[in-house]
C-alpha cells in the first residue's frame, strides 16, 4: 500500500497530497476545486463535529439552519464584507435548464433571476437579516446560534482540505446586548477551539489577535488559533470574530434596552472547517502514513488473526471476541479483521497507513502463551503482552499515545520557535521555518512589505505577549511587544 | 401565545403555517422558497438525524460527502434523470462579482464558467461519476454510502418543510455486484424508514411501490412509505429506489466479477428529508399547538415552580433538582424553568404550544403533601401524583404517550381508509379524504385521467396487497389487486 509513497523529506507537499488520497480521506472531484470526502476521512470529521458540537452546547449554543443562497445586494450592505468576499463568489443567475439542440441541456434564458443569488461564502448577512425579525427587546438576547453547513469560496489554486472551493464548516453567530458580553463570547469560543485543538487533535496552538490587514472582512477584531505543521509552516486552525455593531447597523437590528432605549445589537461569529483535517494530517503523520490521535481515530484498535487453518482461526476468533467485548465495555472503538480476502501482512500495512493507533496480532503461539502482540502506530514499536489485563493496558496506552502526540508536537514547536531582532536574522530563520517572534512597528505598510519580500505574514499578536521594548525588524521604529511571523498555509 | 391561533377545522393549511412559525420551528427567509430552520425546529431534526444515522450505521453504511455542484453535462447522461430535474435547477454561471456603478456589486461578465454548474437537486450523477474511480473488481463491492446534505429544487409554490427550494436530507447511494443484492438493499432501507416513522415519529405508514408515472427519474422501481395527515391527505415520507444499471451505464461503471467478466454495477438510492418535520407536525398536533412524540421531543419534561416568595422558590428548587437528577439518570431530557421573567401561566401555555410531552408544576402545597401536578400534552389531562416514584412514573408515561400517539394515528388511518368499487363512490370517498383502496387497470392513461379529473394520485401499490380479481373503477378493465389513491402533499 505505502510502497511507492513519497517521504516528507523528499517532497512535503506531494507527501501530503498522496497521503490524503491514498489513505482514503478525500479526493478531487470532477468539479474544479471541489473535493469528495471519502468515508474514512468523513468518519474523522464526524468525530470532530461530535466533540465540537458537544462543546458548543455545553456553552449554551443551539444549532439552526439558514439558506444556502444570499441575495447579491445583501453582501453590499457591509462595505468591508463585500470587499472581502465579492471576488470569490459562485453566482446563481438562472433557475431552469431546457433541452438544447445537440441533445444536451442549456440554461433557459427565460428563467433568469431578477436578483442574482450568491452561494454563501459565510452567512453573516443572511443571518443578521433574519435576526432583525427575532430581536426586539433585551429579553430576546443573547442569541447563541451555530450552524453546520457547506460554504463556497471560489479558489483558483486548491488543495484537498486546506483550500477548496466548497468546504464544510460550522459558523456560530451570536447577538448580545453589550459590547462586554460580545467580547467575552468571542474569547470564550477561541478558548473552546484551542481546547479542542489541544485535547482532541493533540495540536498545540497559539492564541492571538490578527492584525487589521488579516482581519475577517467586517470584524473589529479577529481572534485566531495558529498551529505549526511539520514543514515549519503555520496553519490558521480557527477564528473567532468580534463584529461590533457593524452587521446590526447594516441590517438595522436594534433592541429596546432595560432602560427602554433603542440600541444596536453587538455581534460575534466564529468558525472552524474541514481545514482542520489538513492540520491533523500535517501535524502528526509520518513517512509510513497517517498517525491519528486516539480520540479522533474512527478505529482505535484493530485485531488481526494469524493462522494456518480454520481450527486456529476459530480459537483466535474466540479470544478476539472477548477482547472486543472488554474494549467495547470501556467505550473503545475496536475492530476484529478476520477477512480471508487479505493476508495479515497486507492488513498490517493497511492499518499502519491509515493511522490506527493500536494493532493487536494473535497467532497460535499467543494462544498457548495467553499473550498477544501489541503494536503502537505512533512509535512503530511492538511487544508481546499478556492477555490478562489487556483492556486496561490498552485504555492506558491510548491515553499515553494521545498525550505523547501532543507532547511531540509541543516539543517540535518549541524547537521551531525563534526570537529574532534583525531583518537578516529574520530571513535566515524563515529558511528554517517555524514561528518567528519579532518586533513590528504596528503599521500595515511594514507588514505588507515584509510579506512582499519574504512571503511571511504576521500570524498573530499573541494574547499572552509580554510587554517588551524593542524596535521593528524592518523599519527600526519602536515596538512594545513581539508578534509572531511565519509562512503559512 | 396561542390566543389568536387558527384551528384545524377553520383552515387546516393556515393552522399548519401558523403552527410552524409560532412554535419556532421554521420561517420563510428573504430568499424566495428558502426557509430558516429555527433552533427549536432544528433540535427536532437533529433527533431525527441521530436516530436515522444510527440505523444506517447498524445496517453497514458509512457517511461521506460529495460536491454541491454538478457539471451541467452530467445531468444529461441519464435521459430520464435530466427530464425529471432540468426544469427546477438553480444554475451557477459565474464565479465572481465586481463593483457596480451604483455602489453595489454586479456579476463580473469576465468570470463566466466554461460549463455551468447545477446546484445538486440529488446526487446520483456526481456520485456515480466518482464511483467509477472506486470500483474495479467485485472486491470493491458493495459500496454502502450515505450523505447528509442540502439540495435545491426550484419550486414556484413553496410551503415550510413540505416544499421548499432548498431542503436538508440524507441520500444513500449504494453499489452492488448483483441485481438481487441491490433489490434487497432497496427493500431493507424502506424497512428502516418505515421503522423510523412508526417507532420514533409515531406515524403509521403504508409500504408500497410507485407506479411508473410516479417513479424517481432514472429508477427502475421506486419504493415508498406513505403517511396520512389529519386532513385526510397523504404525504410521501421516504423513498428507496432500485436504479438497476442505469447510472452505471451512463457513467461507464463496470467491475470484474469473480469469474473475471466485466459487468455493470447495480445501484440503489434512498432518501428522507426535512419534509418529515412537516409530517410530524401534521400527524399529531392539535388546536392547542404542537404535540411531539416523546422520542423526538427536544425536552420531554419541563418543571415549573409556582411560588409567592424566594423562600418557597428555594424549597421548590431543591425538589426540582432532585427530580431532574433522577430523570437524567434515566436518560430523560428535562428542564427546570425557574426564570423570573415569565409567570407560570405563560410558561404553561408556552410548553403546551411547543408540544413538551409532560409538564410538572410544583407549588407550596405540593411541598407539604410531597406531591406534584403532572400534565400530559397529548390528552391535556392533569393529576396530582406523589413525589415518591415520580421518575419511574414519568418513564412509563413517556412510553405510554409514544404508543398512544401511534395508536391514535393508526385508528385515524383505519377510519380514513375506504374500499370503493365505482368511480362515483371513489369521488365521494375523496371528499371525505383518506386512503382509497380501488382497482386500477395498470395503465398510465387511466392514472393520468383520474388525476386530471379528481387531483387524486396513486400513492402506491401496497407491498402487502392481496390478489383480488376486480375491474378498474375508471375503465372497467380487469385488475388483480387494489392500489391506494389519495390527494397528497
Amino acid at each position: 500500500m505505502a510502497k511507492d509513497f513519497t517521504t516528507r523529506e523528499a517532497d512535503y507537499s506531494k507527501w501530503y497530497n498522496e497521503l490524503v488520497t491514498k489513505a482514503d480521506l478525500a479526493e478531487h472531484s470532477a468539479v474544479r476545486g471541489c473535493m469528495v470526502i471519502k468515508p474514512y476521512g468523513f468518519a474523522i470529521w464526524e468525530k470532530m463535529q461530535a466533540e465540537l458540537d458537544t462543546m458548543f452546547k455545553e456553552t449554551g449554543h443551539q444549532n439552526a439552519y439558514f439558506p444556502l443562497f444570499i441575495p447579491k445586494s445583501y453582501l453590499s450592505k457591509e462595505a468591508d464584507h463585500v470587499e472581502g468576499f465579492a471576488k470569490e463568489c459562485a453566482v446563481v443567475t438562472h433557475y431552469r435548464l431546457k433541452n438544447g439542440e445537440d441533445g444536451g441541456v442549456v440554461v433557459d434564458p427565460e428563467a433568469r433571476l431578477d436578483e442574482e443569488l450568491v452561494v454563501r461564502p459565510t452567512s453573516e448577512t443572511i443571518i443578521w437579516n433574519t435576526y432583525k425579525g427575532w430581536i426586539q427587546s433585551y429579553r430576546d438576547l443573547p442569541i447563541l446560534v451555530n450552524q453546520w453547513a457547506n460554504v463556497v469560496r471560489w479558489e483558483m489554486r486548491t488543495r484537498l482540505f486546506l483550500r477548496t472551493a466548497e468546504f464544510l464548516w460550522q459558523e456560530g453567530h451570536t447577538a448580545h446586548a453589550t459590547k462586554e458580553e460580545a467580547v467575552a463570547e468571542t474569547e470564550q469560543m477561541l478558548d473552546v477551539y484551542a481546547d479542542f485543538a489541544e485535547k482532541y487533535m493533540a495540536i498545540p496552538v497559539l492564541k492571538g489577535l490578527k492584525t487589521p490587514a488579516e482581519r475577517f472582512a467586517g470584524a473589529l477584531e479577529t481572534y485566531c488559533i495558529e498551529a505549526l505543521m511539520q514543514d515549519g509552516k503555520a496553519l490558521q486552525a480557527g477564528t473567532s470574530h468580534f463584529l461590533g455593531q457593524n452587521f446590526a447597523k447594516a441590517f438595522e437590528v436594534q433592541f429596546a434596552s432595560k432602560e427602554g432605549k433603542l440600541e444596536y445589537v453587538w455581534a460575534t461569529s466564529w468558525g472552524v472547517s474541514t481545514r482542520l483535517m489538513g492540520a491533523l494530517v500535517m501535524a502528526h503523520s509520518d513517512d509510513n502514513g497517517l498517525v491519528l490521535p486516539p480520540k479522533l481515530a474512527p478505529q482505535q484498535v484493530v485485531v488481526v488473526p494469524i493462522y494456518r487453518n480454520e481450527e486456529q482461526l476459530a480459537a483466535i476468533g474466540e479470544v478476539a471476541q472477548n477482547i472486543l467485548a472488554e474494549l467495547k465495555a470501556k467505550g473503545i472503538r475496536a475492530r476484529y479483521d478476520d477477512r480471508d480476502t487479505h493476508r495479515p501482512g497486507w492488513k498490517f500495512a493497511e492499518y499502519e497507513f491509515k493511522g490506527v493507533p493500536l494493532r493487536i496480532a494473535i497467532g497460535p503461539r499467543d494462544l498457548e502463551n495467553k499473550t498477544v502482540e501489541l503494536s503502537r502506530r505512533d512509535t512503530l514499536t511492538k511487544e508481546g503482552v499478556p492477555l490478562e489485563g489487556l483492556a486496561d493496558r490498552i485504555e492506558g496506552l491510548l491515553e499515553e499515545i494521545q498525550d505523547s502526540l501532543f507532547q511531540r508536537a509541543l516539543d517540535f514547536r518549541a524547537a521551531s520557535s525563534h526570537r529574532v531582532d534583525t531583518y537578516n536574522d529574520f530571513k535566515e530563520a524563515l529558511e528554517k521555518g517555524g514561528f518567528i517572534y519579532a518586533h513590528w512597528d504596528g503599521t500595515a505598510e511594514t507588514e505588507a512589505k515584509i510579506k512582499e519580500e519574504t512571503k511571511a505574514t504576521i500570524r498573530c499578536i499573541p494574547l499572552n505577549a509580554e510587554a517588551e521594548e524593542g524596535s521593528c525588524i524592518y523599519s527600526g521604529k519602536p515596538s512594545n511587544k513581539r508578534v509572531v511571523f511565519a509562512k503559512a498555509y
